[in-house]
């Protein structure tokens, strides 16, 4: 990608300034075959992978530098943003502890995370060998966890992260504009994800996430919502929803949408009653947790605010979190708009901040029917949000 | 892929018969947000992305439980291979702590390796988690690294796995062979590895490693050798060398080999003396090393062998390992067969077995021409290497 340089400098430039917010002399990404084991802040701060021990560090005061293997470093010079590429051949240990002593950070902030699955990327294992390689040079009680400096740096997009997530916005709803025209009875699941997986191949792009489970389709009230893979057994019927949650990763950066359709029965003018009231139900929940959505705002409040709608309406509570963080990934780590539960840790907690790029969605089963889902992406401004996808406003139909 | 089912059970069945051969009663793989931070053992045992925190945990005595959030349920028990399929909704703590003390394992393996990057795919927050689950469990003590089984898992491949390589090795040999007809004077490294990567598109296949690096290629004595990027300043000239190193993903795994050509000057019947002799000196060190190569021979005993020839034959020691695992990583994690380096940890201390399949690689600078590099991939048999790929015997003549 052309502007893969630039954002790596914007990142790094970004990692610096946070830093210097949070108080941390150094954040320290420690990682070895990337290709087998990546760190997700990785693609960030770099952009490729590398083979050998290597360790990228970036200080308050603004160094950046790479020790890594001698066949690594040229392409690490190559990406650029680095103020010293450190190259060694038989082992890290001494360039790294040489580099850490001269440095002296109060705090080395690494990789490791209880709830931010972002914010974990250096291996248990991993782990042990730098707590036996830096032992002899105390450095190791000034390790802690780099978690809140991950969150701000993901989490934070930039005007170019930005822009490319428009992008995978666009080409995702334009495609959702092709699948409609073939929405029609007879048609059934797995034709439907076939259509969307020719279409993105002739774009030369990706799924967001595993191509099996992208898009995920439901076509009427037996197929099981959740994560699964469209069915070649579930075809339309007329008096069925169809429902389609996709999108595409363009220039490493991901969309996620639902949409929903209703497929007619002879003289129908409109959807049945049960149907309708779902959407709304649906539009409200959604709509509602959008006006929460404010910087200063902690995530569990715009799920209450989403999940207390539908509640109102008479609907159940739906089993998972109203909204997560989009960009290189379709869950893009850090802070969850979901419940207080155990299996979200901490992360419902998290804080809304401007320039947070969040995909949120609401659904109900409509018994008969089928599902009704809709997600939308927004981006936080200091302000409030903002829509980046044109929202469905009404049951699109067929 | 139409056989992955197939190929889950065939690594199932044999992670089985490992931890009974190793006397382990319980390996367990636990994880979160797989698209985020990905275990690289998940592909050989589940072949698919999970979500909320979801530990697969297999058992001596044949047992294959998956507990994962419920919206992944369906989609694991369709995997097949789990004889126990376990959904939840608010956390994983109960479920797990109550399946573990019902199995009351004496050992249980986690995936954390301080030397082996594809046994090392449980984060340290992740661990620092299920410590804090299991602490009133009684079973932190329990925790043993899985190394040794990952080792044995991934190393020895099925016979589905080593036909998987076979086909990426036929097709990435296929490619070499029409590179062969576009090399001549005027073509620059960029424009071959586009070509490339036209080939590959058409047939809808995948790079083994960053399509950015992958293939590398070295025109004349300038292009700096090592894991670079094709650079269009360095284009061919008559008495030149041109190295490339490739492979393709296919079916998820992958190919690994260099080739070598030289482009003649005018009226020349071979290549000149010096280049000559730096083909036969690294197709020497190539067959030392594939001879050395048998089942219970340490990996750094295979490198010695390669390196000696080399030194023998009057050229200094290469900076690198002779060979690597190849399966679905280019590098394919555990056993190196490199020299004993501070950064290869114990790896070289690995032992060779059947059913191994390496990418074993040698190459000598010459000055004045560029570069000649071999790499060959083979597997392991009973009675020694075998070849998978048709080794370059001579120097390829443009």
């Amino acid at each position: 990608m052309a502007d893969k340089p630039r954002l790596v400098q914007e990142k790094l430039d970004q990692a610096v300034a946070i830093l210097d917010e949070q108080g941390i002399d150094a954040w320290m990404i420690f990682v070895r075959e990337t290709m087998l084991s990546p760190d997700p802040c990785l693609d960030l701060i770099l952009g490729m992978d590398v083979v050998w021990q290597s360790a990228f560090i970036i200080t308050r005061d603004n160094q950046r530098i790479a020790i890594v293997g001698h066949h690594d470093a040229e392409n690490v010079r190559n990406v650029g943003g680095y103020t010293n590429v450190i190259p060694y051949v038989e082992g890290i240990r001494n360039p790294l502890i040489d580099t850490l002593l001269n440095l002296n950070p109060m705090q080395l902030a690494l990789n490791y995370s209880e709830d931010d699955a972002a914010s974990d990327g250096l291996g248990h294992g991993l782990m042990l060998l730098l707590q036996r390689y830096l032992a002899d040079a105390d450095l190791v009680e000034r390790m802690v966890s780099s978690e809140q400096v991950v969150v701000a740096l993901r989490g934070c997009k930039s005007q170019t992260e930005v822009k490319h997530i428009r992008d995978a916005i666009a080409t995702t709803q334009a495609i959702f504009r092709e699948i409609g025209k073939v929405i029609k009875p007879g048609v059934n699941e797995r034709a439907i994800a076939q259509h969307i997986h020719k279409l993105i191949g002739k774009k030369g792009l990706d799924t967001a996430w595993d191509r099996a489970f992208c898009p995920t389709v439901n076509i009427g009230p037996d197929s099981p919502v959740g994560h699964g893979g469209p069915q070649a057994e579930y075809a339309i019927k007329p008096g069925m929803l169809v429902h389609i949650d996709f999108g595409v990763r363009q220039d490493d950066y991901c969309a996620d949408l639902q949409r929903v359709w209703y497929v007619r029965q002879d003289k129908e003018q409109s959807a049945p009653e049960p149907v309708k009231k779902a959407f709304d139900a649906a539009r409200h929940a959604l709509l509602a947790g959008f006006d929460a959505l404010k910087p200063g705002v902690e995530g569990w409040q715009v799920d209450e605010a989403a999940r207390q709608s539908l509640v109102k309406e008479g609907y159940s509570e739906y089993q998972h979190a109203f909204g997560h963080h989009l960009g290189r990934s379709a869950h893009d780590g850090s802070t969850i708009l979901g419940p207080r539960w155990e299996r979200y840790g901490q992360t419902p907690y998290g804080i809304i901040e401007p320039g947070n790029v969040f995909a949120i969605e609401q659904g109900v089963a409509v018994e008969d029917f089928g599902y009704v889902g809709l997600e939308e992406n927004i981006l936080v401004t200091e302000s409030g949000a903002m829509w980046l996808s044109d929202p469905q406003t009404e049951l699109w139909m067929i």
